[in-house]
């Protein structure tokens, strides 16, 4: 018998799991509508020719070849290729309907991608990306907007802590000038900038001295790491006089009326590896763990795909970064986590099974989530069952209580046990999850 | 350049279409979380000898390969395999998973499968399947509860004329062997009963009659089409004695207390493909239509992933025919398709940019959906974007309404201008978003 494991790199979600991955995906989405963003979806896979050659010699080893099919597959040739990302998705999708999508389109895509990285402790190759980007236009209200509603989802989903860097590719140029580093050779000297929340700032300078020697690598120690947005609003004015100070001047300005205030900090070590920025770039990290996600503005990879260049500017939060640490740190309400089944109805005997069903459409009708024991088996084993699915309340219709046209309700965790007029359950019912700590509030 | 189309057989899914896909997607998990059925996911892809030998000589040339990475890739050898369906993965998650899942679980699945299939007009290569299946146990309350909650997704979504069909694996066996078709046979000549949606009675038994001669033909065009529940139970005690008999009668009967009462029927013509039923078998149609989904019993199908028998029955509904037909039939409620923002903010000049961006962030602490015009344009430029976007509401803060502390509100449909004192705004427009035909309710 083959192994019945997912593929390497890949997971299962049980349905603990995905309660707690829709609480996530609820809020981000809901925040991004709220700041005028539209849902976008692209296919699982791409033309191959789609994809190579977006992501560099690295990234064309790690994108998943999909065989030609019938009479081409023995050819072992590819000719389809799964997301890598969603930012080249969308581009081909704004050339494709140039026509029929409004001058300033802003859209939100959250879907999988897959990549043949080498799996590892919180590294996978499905997971997913929540992704906004706004095409059309160069205006720093752009920016400004993305990073506030970046701030609104990360404090609604409860935390704190964080803080957004921003930078700007224009800033890193002049910095890797002045280092006296060739233009060739900057996208390499970027890579190992980028790597000071892995290696610390003496191993960045180390790296940078050993390519480049030691006054390229003191250079390219960038001397403003903001810790306000305050401060930042000083700090850059020490910068050279140029376009690049005076976007990110104008950034920080106007985010100081948005709910970005308290997070963002200007910080000209940020790099970001990817080639395409050609303005602003911007990554929230969260105190001790790392970066959630980033982006930045690229005026250019949208153009190679239509022809004409059109402005455009992307954050991109990784869903499962997020969804670990709000694990560990026990962040979500405990009504995601309660369970599938607010009501269980037992069943009495296997004559009364219709009559059980026909509870269970009433209750479901005060939209209740209920289950039906399948089986007439002993009442003890029955509520045995309904204790190790945490169903918080139990209905048994006896004999008694047909009679009567009554039903008794069983509270599981106090093991209290009420008798309530039939036409009176759902209300019941619903009172008391309201009164459960943690429960769901269902309208009464 | 290459294309800028998605590869064929796949669509992109611009803002309208994934609003009304999450309206039905929405509707259909709220029901099954009513019957008590939880989320499950898998990843997109397979081992892929998880797949091959599952789905018929046909279904392994249909299954999407993905090519060995790495030093292997040159082999053109495919080691992972797209999902097929949700079910083999569903029994591959069952096995590996036995001690953590409930001893009944009944759980839902939403995501895409991938076929290649050739493409064709309604019938895709990435398609959305919706199932629930019932692990664990036999009981006919398992058959019951997915027919109720299949009546009770349509029934919300709006449809009214459709019907719940119901044969069993049994009877059709029987059948069969009356008609003196051998075992071995008996797949092909399901296959071709299977066809009367497609090529209709008198083709279904032209081709029997050919293949079959007249006589085995004659008894393969079963005599009951049952006409309603009442019908039904009149008809199932016309069936042969036997376990497929009373399992049918039992099914019929506890259905009388559910939502399914109204649309299911007994039709001993319904063979549905598939070869690994062992029951009951179910499927859902709408007049002049066709179907929308189906299911069965399947009580050997986990055992070939667990060296042990468990038994299961499952109801999958196909996403894009019930968005295709629910488009053709203007079925969507108005707030579904009126787009994505409730107001736009304008901005006045260079100067009040910030302004604008505070003035949108207090619209959107009401829970708003609030665009903001990037750029300091024309007034009459920035109306014009708001209307081919339908936006409802547009809002101006000029010199004399910032001076007054108000703002004034368009509402671009009527024209009419309103203004407001700025602390009210939100207030206003949610009032008036709740007064638009068709706008989505919003808390006051």
């Amino acid at each position: 018998m083959s192994t019945t494991k997912p593929p390497a790199g890949t997971r299962d979600f049980l349905p603990d799991e995905i309660r707690r991955r829709e609480h996530v995906i609820n809020i981000v989405r809901s925040v991004y509508e709220r700041y005028g963003f539209e849902p976008l979806e692209t296919p699982a896979f791409e033309n191959i020719e789609t994809l190579l050659g977006k992501y560099g010699d690295e990234g064309n080893k790690l994108i998943f070849k999909i065989l030609r099919r019938g009479e081409h597959e023995a050819s072992g040739e590819a000719d389809l290729a799964l997301r890598y990302d969603l930012t080249v998705p969308l581009a081909r999708v704004i050339a494709q309907y140039q026509n029929e999508l409004p001058k300033f389109f802003k859209r939100y895509q959250i879907q999988p991608v897959w990549r043949a990285d080498r799996p590892a402790r919180g590294r996978f190759r499905e997971f997913y990306q929540c992704d906004i980007d706004s095409i059309g236009s160069t205006s720093a209200v752009v920016e400004v907007e993305q990073l506030s509603a970046v701030s609104d989802v990360l404090t609604e989903l409860g935390f704190k802590d964080f803080q957004l860097r921003i930078n700007h590719r224009g800033v890193l140029d002049a910095m890797l000038e002045r280092a006296g580093i060739e233009p060739a050779e900057r996208a390499n000297a970027l890579v190992i900038i980028d790597k000071q929340d892995k290696i610390g700032r003496q191993g960045v300078f180390d790296q940078l001295q050993a390519k480049y020697g030691n006054k390229a690598a003191a250079e390219c120690m960038s001397p403003i790491h903001a810790t306000s947005l305050a401060d930042s609003l000083l700090a850059v004015t020490g910068l050279p006089a140029g376009s690049p100070k005076e976007n990110l001047e104008l950034i920080l300005n106007l985010a100081s009326s948005t709910a970005a205030a308290t997070f963002l900090r200007l910080d000209t070590s940020l790099a970001r590896g990817l080639s395409y920025y050609t303005g602003a770039i911007m990554e929230v990290n969260v105190e001790g763990i790392g970066s959630l996600g980033g982006g930045g503005r690229y005026n250019n990879l949208i153009g190679t795909f239509l022809g004409r260049g059109i402005p455009a500017c992307g954050f991109s939060l990784g869903l499962e970064r997020i969804i670990v640490i709000m694990t560990e740190r026990n962040m979500f309400p405990s009504e995601v986590v309660r369970g599938a089944v607010d009501v269980m109805v037992t069943l009495w005997n296997e004559e009364t099974r219709a009559d059980a069903l026909a509870l269970a459409a009433e209750l479901r009708r005060a939209d209740l989530r209920v289950d039906v024991y399948p089986e007439a088996e002993k009442l003890g084993k029955q509520f045995k069952y309904a204790a190790t699915r945490a169903v918080p309340f139990v209905v048994v219709v006896g004999v008694d209580e047909r009679a009567a046209d009554n039903v008794s309700i069983k509270n599981l965790a106090s093991s209290d046990q009420q008798t309530v007029p039939r036409a009176e359950a759902a209300g019941w019912i619903k009172r008391h999850l309201n009164e459960e700590p943690g429960s769901r509030q269902v309208e009464p």
